[in-house]
Parts: structure tokens; C-alpha cells; sequence
């Protein structure tokens, strides 16, 4: 069964006329295609008992068609009203359509109110997001063979930009040559902007870059991803320049020993939300624990922004094939900050990360 | 009379208790904080008498008050429940609030359930879409001056990316190029993925940048943007390595001739649609008009996705400060593929060009 007929199947199971779902993300996992279409209107229908059909800007078109889909495509010109084309080529295969699922996540209300007033019999109450949720959740040795390539591709990175760190040199510098070295490699598209942040500056845990020049007896924070064949990687390293003070290799070390912790603690049967308290009980007990203002780690795979999240209150028991990150980070304002990364997927008895670059303190 | 002034006087003639506001280049837009939350949650919330206030992930929260926002700011922690304070801090302002504003274009279906879930005695039913939209429409003079900066730090990446194109390199090594030219002078950010084509690969108008090796006798298409200080650039310019077909050359003429047509035609009080019928006529009477499926513009500010549209059905007057792409292209399956785009701003007697590469054919 192939993953459109699987959600063929949801379709027929909740009694409903077609699916429609928008999420570029989704799109990509059930077809291969991506693209953002941004404002304009991307949409692969799904329906209990005949093909499904993808509708795309007219400029997409053949590059669906080339990804092998093997349904209808049908594209549409920016001055041709979308909604209306959509309607109808649902009417085409349901004469009266009553029931629709939709994914209550990603459609905005625009678009639903868009898409009602061309399929006003159509309730529009059934969200699928939980259920592509679930599909996504749990990943494939395959899916784990791209999130390891990421991973290696981020691991290369890294090398490259402790390589290019250097006191009075710009964070954008490093920035830089890192990413020029991923191009030259093929390396195409990162997962998001990458960090490159040195001393207090780093203690903005959603700082960017900046030109702030890198000085001696400081510690850079890297954080940086790519995207290898739709998967993502995401990881972290804090590395010093000179010399340290004790409080900054204290910082640091207890950082470590909380990552390191918990991914030694995580196996199946265990809940996301004890991952995230065996960490944060480690910064804690050293006194940082108002330092560490955000949940121990996010779901990952196609985006950073999955399920299950590493959090207080997410009672969900992990299992095999689940990815996500384990980054626990102390930010200490004015001073400091420390965030060490890895993404893992949970195996048979505990789990294995992505990234293997060395986590004890690098002296540069 | 500062922007929030504005958006509070909408909601105060609008006899709502408060408007939504969700859309992150709205808020950059109102207070000049930017932040993408992605799944989490970031709101400026506007009151018809009282103070606004902005709701925000914990860690962005310093960062919001860095840019000097003068009213309160709450943050939440990634296991809270953003509704829930979201609306206690709007009942704290209003005792028994029924009708909101919000941005329909924007929030999702799950987000609105989620806020209404715990305002359930408002309706969410007057949409600022189109006041937002509207307000964004016409560019101050300090927004041209940042875009016109934008438009200088394009025209330096199209400068280091001729310089690199040779026959036998592949596209990606180009634009590795000409991003690291750019971030080695302190431009942090692009507007979109640097698009560099070769060949019949250019008639791929949505493709991206591939390993695909540049060849002589072929040309080369550019399109790429930065952002300056939240403002965008986005610009494209095709280029001949070696020799060109008399038909290579007849297709980058008359796009030529369609693009400084529509940029000659330009001025206050002719409609949108009719720029690109200036253009598109020039093209379908060469007998290319099959070949261009795409709008000749988009409106652009702070992102490539505003108004006005410039497309036929589209019959807004145009105005004094309106800035849009001028792009007409040609996609020949197979061949070839030529774009030139600049991004202008409407003056009172024409309009002018963020961006200043010259575009007679250029021979590499």
C-alpha cells in the first residue's frame, strides 16, 4: 500500500467525499514533489474510491509531471480563479460532494472561505492533521538513510566553520565560508538561517548572525542544518577560543552532561516529556535552570517542526523510528550561551543521532 | 500618527474589541520586529482605547524589547498554553469582548479554533486583510531608500556571478559564488533561493539552481534577491556564454523589448493589467506569447508576495509609491529560457528601477 493509499483509506474510513490537503510538506511525503508555492495555491485531492488529482500553478506543471506522479495534474494561469477550477474538477469525480477533510493546520481561513463559496453543500469539518501527523511520525529506513546524509552534510559543516573561526573575525564571516563550502559540495539548501553566534551574543537563543567580531576567550555558538532529498539535518556545537573561565567551562560542561544524559535515557517506552525532565533536572540542580527557556527538543524529518516535541506535558511514549532533537541550552544574559544539539531516531533499545561530530569542549 | 495608531483606528471604527494580528511581516511592518515563530506563537494585539501588547515565545521577548516596542510584551514557555494567556491578557483589557479583527489571509483554521476556544463568546469575523494590504501598498520614502539599497546589494551579486560564469562550471558553483561575494560583505540574508540556469534548463521557470554544468553557446538566467533591513530586492538578468543562435538571440530581444516597453509605460493612473498587456502584445505578436505563463509582476516591499498584482483581470490604478516586478519571460521547452526583471517604484510621472545591471545582451 502506498502512502496515497493510505490516506485513500482514511478518506473511505471517515465517510468523506474527497481530502484536501495544502501542506507543501505533505504534498512532498505522499507524492516526492515540493515546492512553496507561496501565494498561490497548491493542492493534492484525495478521494475514497477514484484517483486522486494535484492541481499546481501552471508553471509547476511539468515539473510534477517529471517526478513521476502518476494521477492527473492540472495546472492553472495566475489570472484563472483556482477555487473555482478545484471545485470543478472535484465535481468531475463526486456529482455532490457533502463531506471533505482538510488539513486545519496549514489551510488559512481565506482559503477555506475560498474554497466553500465555489462548495457550498461541502462541510469542511474533518482534519486530517493528526492523522498525516501520525503517518510522518514514525520514519523509514529510508527516510533515516536521507536524515543520515543530512547529517553528515552537517557534520562536514561544522568542520568547516570551527576551521574558519579565528579572534576578530566576523560571526557573518564564518557564516560565510561554511555555507560556500556546502555549495562547492553540491550542498544546495540549508534547513534554516544559519547561527554563528560568539560570547553574550549567544545568550540570544533566536539572535541571527550579525557582523559582531569574534574575540579571544569566548565561546561561538554554531547551529545549522541542510536539506538532503526533502530531510533535514539540525545540530549544535559551542566551541571556545582561547581560554575559558571556570564559569564558562562550567556552563558548558553542564550543558554536556545534560545532553549527554538524555540521550543515553531515551529508549522506546519512555515519554517525551521524562527526556525533557532528565535534562532540564541536570541545569537545574547546577543553578541554570532559569537559563534553559525552551523545551529540550522538536520532531524532525522533512522540517524541524514535528512531532513528538521534547516537552513538560507531552505524555506520548516514544518508539522506534521516531526522530527529533535533543538540544539543551543555557543563556546567560550579558554573559554567555551554551547549546549542544543532536538529532536522533529512537532504535530497538535506545537511539542514535545524526551528527557525529565530537561533543567535549574544542579548543580553537 | 504612528502605523499601530492607524490599525487601532480601524479597530475603533470597526466597533471590534480587538484586532488579531498574526502575519510576522504585518507586526515587522507595525513595530520593526521581525521573527518567523513557525509552529509557535507570535501576536500583536490592538485595542480601540487601550495600549496594544505583543505575545511572544519566551526567548524572543528580550529581543522584541531591543527594537524598542513601547507597550508590554508577554512571553510563554514551549509546554504553556499560549491561547489561554493570550486571552487573559485581553480580557484583563476588555471585560467582556464579542467582536475581533484578524487577518484571515494568515491564521489558520486550528489557530482560530484555538483562540476561539477560549474566547468563545467573540466573533472572529472582520477581516483586516485588506486594510493591512492596503496600508503596505503605497511605500514611504524611507521604504523606497531601503529598498533602493536592496536593489544596489542585487546589482553587486549579479556584478560577482558574471564574473564567475565559464562554460564547463557547474550553475551551483555560481551561485556559491556570488552568496559568498555577498556574505563576505555583511548581506546576511536572501530574499529567495539564487536561482542560476543554464540552457534548456532556464525553461524550467520554477526549477532551482542544479550541478547541471554551464555550455558554451548557451545562456545563463539569474534571478535573486536580498533583504536590507526587512526590505527585499529581486531582480533577473540572462546572460549569453559564447556564441548565440540567431532564434537564442530573438527570444532575449523581444523579452528585452517586452520588459523595457512595460517599464516605458509606467506612470500613475493606468491599470496594472494594462502593464502587462504592454508586454505580453509584444511578446505574443513575436509568437512567443505560449511560452509566457506567468504574470508579467508581483507587488514587493518587505516580501515578493504584495500588491499590486500586475496581471490581467487586475484593474487598480496605479499610484505614486506602488513598487511591483517587471518580468516578462520566455520558456521554450527544451531550449531555452530568458527572463529580465527589475522591480520599480511608481513616481509621479513614470517609475524607477531599484536595480541598475544593464540589460543589453551581455556577452560572457
Amino acid at each position: 500500500m502506498t502512502k496515497l493509499d493510505t490516506v485513500q483509506n482514511w478518506t473511505y474510513k471517515n465517510e468523506l467525499d474527497f481530502t484536501y490537503l495544502s501542506d507543501p510538506k505533505t504534498i512532498q511525503y505522499l507524492t516526492g514533489f515540493f515546492s512553496d508555492p507561496v501565494e498561490r495555491v497548491l493542492a493534492l485531492v484525495v478521494f475514497p474510491d477514484k484517483e486522486p488529482f494535484m492541481f499546481a500553478p501552471a508553471l509547476e506543471v511539468e515539473a510534477i509531471k517529471d517526478t513521476g506522479f502518476p494521477y492527473e495534474v492540472y495546472g492553472y494561469l495566475d489570472h484563472e480563479n483556482p477555487w473555482q477550477m478545484i471545485a470543478e474538477h472535484i465535481k468531475e469525480r463526486v456529482a455532490n460532494p457533502k463531506h471533505a477533510g482538510l488539513e486545519m493546520d496549514n489551510l488559512t481561513i481565506s482559503r477555506l472561505n475560498a474554497l466553500n463559496s465555489q462548495l457550498s453543500d461541502v462541510s469542511f469539518d474533518k482534519d486530517v492533521t493528526d492523522f498525516m501527523s501520525g503517518m510522518r511520525l514514525i520514519k523509514s529506513a529510508d527516510e533515516i538513510e536521507k536524515l543520515d546524509a543530512a547529517g553528515r552534510e552537517a557534520d562536514f559543516a561544522f568542520a568547516k566553520g570551527f576551521a574558519a573561526v579565528k579572534a576578530g573575525k566576523p560571526e557573518s564571516a564564518v557564516m560565510a565560508e561554511l555555507e560556500y563550502a556546502l555549495k562547492q559540495k553540491g550542498v544546495m539548501e540549508m534547513s534554516f538561517d544559519t547561527l554563528v553566534q560568539a560570547g553574550a551574543h549567544a545568550a540570544e537563543p533566536h539572535g541571527a548572525t550579525s557582523d559582531n567580531v569574534i574575540k579571544n576567550n569566548e565561546m561561538v555558538l554554531f547551529d545549522l542544518g541542510t536539506v538532503h532529498q526533502g530531510y533535514i539535518s539540525d545540530s549544535s556545537r559551542t566551541v571556545a577560543v582561547g581560554e575559558l573561565s571556570d564559569k564558562q567551562k562550567d556552563i558548558y560542561n553542564v550543558c554536556l552532561d545534560a545532553q549527554l544524559t538524555a540521550m543515553n535515557y531515551v529508549k522506546p517506552g519512555v515519554t517525551a516529556e521524562s527526556v525533557d525532565k532528565v535534562a532540564r533536572d541536570i541545569i537545574d540542580k547546577a543553578g541554570y535552570g532559569k537559563y534553559f527557556i525552551h523545551r529540550l527538543g522538536h520532531g524532525m524529518g522533512m522540517s524541524e517542526h514535528e512531532f513528538p516535541s521534547i516537552m513538560e506535558g507531552n505524555k506520548m511514549e516514544l518508539k522506534p523510528g521516531m526522530c527529533f532533537s535533543i538540544e539543551p541550552g543555557i543563556y546567560v544574559p550579558g554573559f554567555a550561551g551554551v547549546r549542544i544539539e543532536d538529532c536522533v531516531h529512537v532504535t530497538e533499545d535506545g537511539c542514535k543521532p545524526f551528527t557525529h561530530t565530537p561533543k567535549e569542549l574544542k579548543y580553537l
